[in-house]
Order: structure tokens, then C-alpha cells, then sequence
């Protein structure tokens, strides 16, 4: 999808406007519709604000089938591969489309339990979870009454539609729903950065490789880790090939050296934080916190 | 097997005292029983060092068969179930009776090559490694020259013998043989020792936990994590579960917890050493060192 | 003063067990004197609580006489040298003996105003506080009212009752009176503990040297810094000469090197309290912590 | 003195370059003179360089009229305030106007033996150094032979000259003549930068306070502790007051807290280099490392 800037947006016509801006809620485009009107949007901030204040300002009846249009989490939809794109992206995105079969059966009692009582769809904004949270969200939203809920519902929608018009539409300034995950390695046995040094994120739970860069003469990676996008909340591994580094360094070690790969682990709570998780190491020592 | 003290030894008939020691060299009572004479021994070094000496000055035949006498590791017998006790028990200890098709094949390979150079077994005390660091010394020693491998066997075999030496005698002093693993948790958002921390030992190339224990009053675990023998060398993780601790002091805290469980991962080159492997925490920062 | 064995104490004679215990209580040998029927003490905690116990079931005349037998701090007695032996070496551990014309003055008006408002003389366990920690308490003692003050001047003639028992007396259980301050080591450049580092102790606000030490093999000094008396409450800084020790180790480094001298700078606040302060130093790195 | 930009001298008239640039060189307008029809110079580095070659291809007796007619440090026309603005300035800067007795005759006696050796006044670019590191500079080129003293002699004057065109002329890229010292502050209690906390840098064999700052909401000081200028070689030592910024976020410490003002001293051995030297700590630890 290439993005089109506030400015064109701001200009286009209404038939433009709702076509850019219609999926921006599920299966929704008289929301996108009905702010058409108040352009021109200073901003994409005021441009989502008027999406919100749309949803909040229809009736119950428009709302409850702006839930109820929302799929399942990792459901029939999703297997029979009748989502809208976004869905889709959004679920792979967190992994649902890669789930074991007990993880499987287990958003399946979930949902079961959840239509159940709520009798909607669990909504939440995937691109801001692993599989791990969902499921913790899932359980704890379990407990909300029902009007809690439709409120959580919508809240989340919100979040979508926001992750849905930064993807769609280009400002100078962005909206805040952007994390960044970066790291620095200082080798304080030289008393300098360390460069060049193998740097691995993995997600823990779901055990993959997420990035993989190597450390410049600052000692940093040329780009963030993770930028320009929702950090999924979950655990995170850092592994950064210490031994390598100063065994290239001609430092004198043992073999196997007392470090060689060196994991640091970490959670991730706030999607849209900054995340700086330095390592400061010698062959015999290293430390880690959270920076900034 | 019960040890018997080096007095007993020392008053032992020589039955007892060859079928006591029989063993220490695999497949040659021999060495033992021409060692009788030299009672009382006054430490379990000089009894060693005896046995060494018995050794070192045999002829080159009988040298050569207590080499040959040696099983291949992960061989034919292993597979059979033929061993000696003590090597059974050895060669488990390195994980050689659980090895994939993989690394079975791969042992047949480098035993063969080795057979075919050499015309002998290949002989490591095992317990002094683990799987990874046995195939890289295999590796290493296919490079000798004849003559230096034979005395590399002969070095293992002594060492081999200390080992069994520690287990069938007691002494006050002991064989400089055995290594010692340990750690301690320091809370510094609390200054005092971390108590009640979850701590476990993995092998990292073997993926399985060796140990578990959590900290006491001090911060310490109420023994060593790794004592009395050998620490194979290999690569190791140690997990704490710090995330539960400050959980459990009710300290504020994000969810997931920025450190939950932290891994420290180190490379173990000397079975002998005493390594100390400390974690200092707090719930968004640690360090690690190897201490003393 | 040459310490008695507790068991010599109690199979002494009336006259030696009061000669020996009669400057417990300053100028007040009658508390010695009327505890002696109630030997033997099984040890020195029971001794000390028995003398506490002669005074608190005292009437009000004779504990107000024993409070008032206290001289002043900085007072008049010590600069004319007619303190009792106890008093002169008490006044002199806190640096009383060395006080500033400002410094003196300060006491000197403390003195008036406390006498004025409570008709006593301010009583403080000297040997555990600094100069500074002892005007503190003055302020803050000044605040309270006639009967808790007094409470207060009793509580600390006991703590000093402790500390001159624990002179005096000998046995294998000590009161628990001493504090411990200890430091060590670690080169994490080179992975051991550093050796041969000089380390010096000062007082801050005295700005005095208290100890000087060169760490050992273990990076420890042979004894703790300070042990077998109270940690005088007040700021501390460790001196490590961490320049010299890798310059000595021919580690490269810069002129003047990054690190040279590194002070370590803390408070005591419980003068029976373990205070472990150890340095973990690279040429371009080091840290801290409260240890145990 | 108001800074001429690069654009404007390259177009002043023979007058106003000579008058602006005539003291870059002590005494010595010729050099300046002598440069003037190489203009436009692209950058300060170029101009520099001109200045310096000419020097350089001066004959021997005008260089050593340039070498000569440079004061002595910490001399006759220091005390009689004969000395050029810049000299004078100079020579303050490392607070050569504010010697002991001792330390003033130290100086005479190192310049009477070196005009005794070598026939000339000692040169050191002493915006470069501390009043330490010019007497251990004096001393280790007191060992200098005659020939290779005059090419040092040279070479400060060449450092001393680009600091002097930094002064006067402006232009976008700078001589690389400055250096920075920058710090912050991480509270690793909280998991956030440390805000407010009070920071003093101190020359420590000058015991003086050089700056005072206090961290922003990202930990560092609004600007640079140093900057604009070369860090003079020698020991600093930075005060950090984490007592006060731990008292004021209510953390429980003890009183006299454990960490009142935490003094972090190093060495600064390339005074054009950059020096972060950050602050890590909880109420109970901390550490520094030289950072980039």
C-alpha cells in the first residue's frame, strides 16, 4: 500500500477520500464518510480524532455492529482466508496464523467462552501483542462486565484504526503509536564502543530471530532494532557474540571463552516506548539496564 | 560404591587393596597390585602419583595394551552394554549415551579416522567435558603426531585414574579434582542480599537443567550449584527468576516485568576452577562478573 | 586495661568484681556492686542486662544522679582533664578532644541550651557516632520532651555500659556491639581478583585517614578495615589506587590514566551493621554496591 | 574579542587581516603578514596550515626569534603584567596567576635550568593543561636534546596559534582544538533517567569547582560540563548528589544515607577529546564507565 500525504488527502475527492480511508474501521466506511466534510485535518492526530468522535457520537446499534463486524481472533475467518487485508496482516503480524494446535483450541474455548457471554467478537489490537499477551489479555477481559467490555472493544478499535491511518496516510508529524527498540555495546576493557560486534533479537515466546545487525564504530546498529511500528508486548532475547568480538580483538580468553554469546532478556510493556538496552562487557563481565 | 578410608586402605591385605583399586586403570589390576608394596600411603596424591609412576615405567608393550584395553567412546560396547562400570558411568556423565543419529554418526566417523591413524582408542576423561568439548578435542588430537597422542592417552588415562582414585578412597585432604559452580543474588534496589530467588543450571549445549535451587538469607544457594567433581567443560546458563522475587516484595513494576526470568550464560574452560558467577539486580538493571 | 576471662569474673571476689565493672556505669560502682549476688553469668548479655536492670529498678533520685554524673560533652571536664579514663578515650574516638573554635563553640552553646531546657547533661554513646552524627542527635534530642529525654540518656548510658563490658570482659560470645567494615577487589579486565591494590579508608567529614591496607591474592585486605568496635555512624571514602595496580600490570592505558585513584564514597548509619563495599574495576569502568 | 567570520577576512584589506590574525603568532605579525595574498582560504584548517608553513619555512634565526620572544610561564612578565592579552588569558586559564609559594618556585627553578639547557623560554600550549601536567611536561622535556626541544617549542606554538585563530574567526567547520565532557545520570531504581539531581565538576589538583548543573529529564545537563574549548590534561572529579535526588523521590533509604554525593574522578589525557562519563545508580550501588 503506498501512502498518500495529508496534504492530497486533504484535497482529494470524496470517492478518494472514503476509498483511502474506508477500512481504516472493519467493514466501517461510513465513518471515514462522515468526516469527510471536515477536512481540511491539520494533522493525522485531528484526522483520527474525528474517526473516534464519529464512532462515539453514532448510536448503540451502529456501534454494537461496528464491533460485531470485527472477525475472530485466529478464527473460521482467518482459516478460511476470508479476512479483509488488514485482518490478515494483522494477525500474521502476532503470529496467529502459525499457531500449534493446542494454541489453536485454546483461542477456540476462548472465543467459545467469550461470544458467550459478550456475545461479539474479543477485538484487540494485535500489532501491539505477542500471541502471549493476547492470550493474558483474552483471559483478563473475560472477567469485565459486559458494558466494560464494549467499552474495551472500542478502545481497541481505536487503536486499530490509528495503526490503520499511520499505514495510509504520510505527515510530517507521525501519530504516536510507534516503539523503538534499540541497544549499545560498550567494550569497557578497551575503554570504547564495540564494533562489529553479531547482534540477534529473538522473541522468546515464540522462539524466532526477529533482527539481526552487527554493531557500527559507535558501537550502535545503523537503524533501531524495531522502529517505526507497535514493539509487541512479550519477552524479548538480545544476543550479542561477545567472545567473537574479542577474540577478533586478540584479547587473551580461555576456550570456550567465560562469554560468548551473551543473551540479555527482556519484556516489553509499553508498545509505543522507547526501549535502549545497552551491554557493557569484558571477556569476564558485563552489565545491562534499561536506557534511554 | 562405598569409599574406604586411606587408612584401611593402607592396612588392607592385598586382596582387598587390588580388588579395591583393581579398576582405577581400566582393564589392569596389575598396576595396582605392584603398587602394594609401597604402603602406607600418606595421601591420596602419593597413591596416585604411584600409580602413575607404575605406569610410566611398565614396557612399552604393556603401555600400549592398557591404552588398547580402553573402550571407544560411544562405541560398540557403550551400544552393547559391555563397559566396565566405571566407564558406563563415565560415559554417561558426558551425555555419550544419549546422542543423536547425528552425533552417533559422527563419533563412528571421527573413531574410525582415529583408528586408522592412530591404532588405538580414543581416550579422554570424560568427565572433565561435555559432549561439544569431547568432539572438538577428538578434532583437535586427530592432528598429533603418533607419538604425542600416545602420551595425550596416557595423560587421560592418569586422569581418568585420579577420578576413580577420589570415588573408591576417602581421605582428609582430597585429589585436586573436583571443580565448584556457585552464585549469589544481590537486590541493589534494596541493598541486601536477594532471598527466595528461583535459580537453575542449564547446559546449554545439552538444552537441560542440572540443577535447581533457590537463594537463601545470604543471597547464596545452601551449596554449590556444581561440587565434589568435575565441571565438564562446555557452555552453561544460569536463570533467576527475578521478575518473581520483585514481584513478591510488591516492588512497582511493569507487566510483563521488564526482567523476568534473566539468563547469564558462561563458558566453563576448567574443570578444576571454582567459578563464581554472581548476579546483581535490579528490576531494570543487572551485572555479572566472574567473581571469586 | 587487660580484658578478664568471664568465667574468672565470676568466681571473683566481691572487691575485684566491682573493681572491674565499677566504671560501667560512670561514677556509679554501686550498679556493679549490686548485681555481684547474682553471679554466675552465663554470659555477657546476661551481665549487661542485669546491670541494665539494677538501674532501671532504681528509684528516680539515683538514675537522675547517675545521668547527671555524666560530664559534658566537649565540656569543660575534658578541656581541664578531670574526665574519668572511659570518658577521655570515648570523647577522643568521636574526635571531641579535636574540635574546630567553631566546632567547640557550637557544643559549647548545644551544651547551654540542653542544660537549660533539661537540667541534665546530653548523654551519647559516643564510640558510635561521628562529630557530625553527634550534633545531629543533639538537635533532634533537643526537640523532645523531659521524660522521653530522659529515656534517651538512659538508653545510651547502656549502649555505653555494652561497649565498656565488652572491654573489659572476655567470652567466647561477644555482646554485639562490633560493626565490620570490609572491602574487596575484582579486576574485571583480567577476570581475577586484584591483588597488591592500595587502599585507603578516610573519614569524610574529619577529613582524616582511618586505615590503610593493600588488598591480598583474594583481593582482600588480610582484615576488615574496621571490626571489633561500633562503625562510628557518619560518610565514609574507600581510596583505591587503581591506576597504580594496571599500570603495574603493564595494561594499556592513557597519561594520566582514565581511573587513577577511585574513591568510593558512603554513609554508615548502623554502627553494628556489616558494611561490604567492594570495587569492580576496569582501566575504564568500575562499579558498587552495598555487599554482604 | 568579537570573532571575524572566515567569509569577511577573506576579503578584509591587508590591515585588517594583519591586525586580526598579527598575535595568532606571539610577536610575530610578519606570519600573519606573510599569508595574506594566499587568501581566500577555504576553511580554518587551510589558513592554519599557512600560518604553520611559514613558519616552518622561515630561516633558523627568525624561528628563533619566534621561539624567544615567547614570555616564560609563570615569570618575570607574568608578575609585572607585561604579558600579551592572549598570554596573559593563557596563562590564567591554567591557573599559572594563582601559584603557591611552593609551586611558584618550583616553576623558577624548572625555567632557570631549562634557559640554563636550552637558551629559550619553556612553550606549552597550557590551554591545553592543567598546572600538573605543565610541570610534568617541563620535566620530561628538560630531557630533551636541543634540537628535538625546538621542534617541540615549534609545535606548541602551532597548537597555540589554531586556539587563537578559533578565537578570532568564525566559520562553519571549527579546528578540531576543542573537546567535550558530558555526563548523565541513570536511575536504574526506577528504570528512568535521573531528573534534578545537582552535578558539580571539580578540578581536583586544583580543588576547584569548574561547573555546576543540574540533569534534565533525559539525565544529562543541558549543555556540556566542557565544551568550546580544549579540557585541560589532568584529574576531575565528578559530584553527584543522588542522597538528595533518591531523598526527594520518598525512597526508603537510611540516615546518613548510603549514597549521599557520589564522587565519580578520572583523568583526561587528550584534551581535544570527548568525555562522557555517565552515572548509573540505585540508593544502594552504582556504576561509570567512560562512554561514547
Amino acid at each position: 500500500m503506498t501512502a498518500i500525504s495529508l496534504d492530497a488527502l486533504n484535497s482529494a475527492d470524496r470517492a478518494t477520500f472514503v476509498k483511502t480511508l474506508g477500512e481504516v474501521m472493519e467493514y466501517a466506511p461510513w465513518v471515514a464518510d462522515s468526516v469527510y466534510t471536515q477536512r481540511p485535518f491539520s494533522s493525522l492526530a485531528s484526522l483520527h480524532q474525528a474517526m473516534v468522535a464519529a464512532v462515539k457520537n453514532a448510536d448503540d446499534e451502529r456501534k454494537l455492529k461496528l464491533i460485531k463486524d470485527h472477525p475472530d481472533l485466529a478464527g473460521k475467518a482467518a482459516r478460511e482466508g476470508t479476512l479483509t487485508a488488514d485482518s490478515t496482516a494483522e494477525q500474521s503480524s502476532a503470529g496467529l496464523d502459525r499457531l500449534t494446535n493446542n494454541e489453536y483450541a485454546k483461542f477456540h474455548r476462548l472465543n467459545d467462552a467469550y461470544h458467550a457471554k459478550f456475545d461479539i467478537p474479543f477485538i484487540v489490537c494485535v500489532r501491539r501483542h505477542g500471541k502471549d499477551s493476547i492470550l493474558r489479555q483474552f483471559e483478563q477481559r473475560l472477567q469485565n462486565d459486559p458494558a466494560a467490555e464494549r467499552d474495551a472493544a472500542l478502545a481497541e478499535i481505536f487503536r486499530i484504526a490509528a495503526l490503520r491511518i499511520d499505514q495510509r496516510v504520510d505527515a510530517p508529524v507521525r501519530l504516536e503509536v510507534h516503539g523503538r527498540l534499540s541497544t549499545h555495546v560498550l567494550d569497557t576493557y578497551n575503554g570504547h564502543p564495540a564494533e562489529g560486534v553479531a547482534v540477534e533479537l529473538r522473541d522468546v515466546s515464540g522462539n524466532q530471530v526477529i533482527a539481526r545487525a552487527a554493531t557500527n564504530a559507535d558501537g550502535r546498529t545503523d537503524k533501531p532494532l524495531i522502529a517505526g511500528r507497535p514493539i509487541p508486548i512479550g519477552d524479548y532475547e538480545l544476543r550479542f557474540d561477545v567472545g567473537a568480538y574479542f577474540t577478533r580483538l586478540r584479547v587473551p580468553t580461555s576456550d570456550p571463552p567465560f562469554l560468548g554469546i551473551v543473551p540479555l532478556r527482556f519484556g516489553v510493556s509499553e508498545p509505543e516506548g522507547h526501549y535502549h538496552v545497552p551491554l557493557l562487557a569484558t571477556p569476564w563481565s558485563y552489565s545491562t539496564y534499561r536506557g534511554s
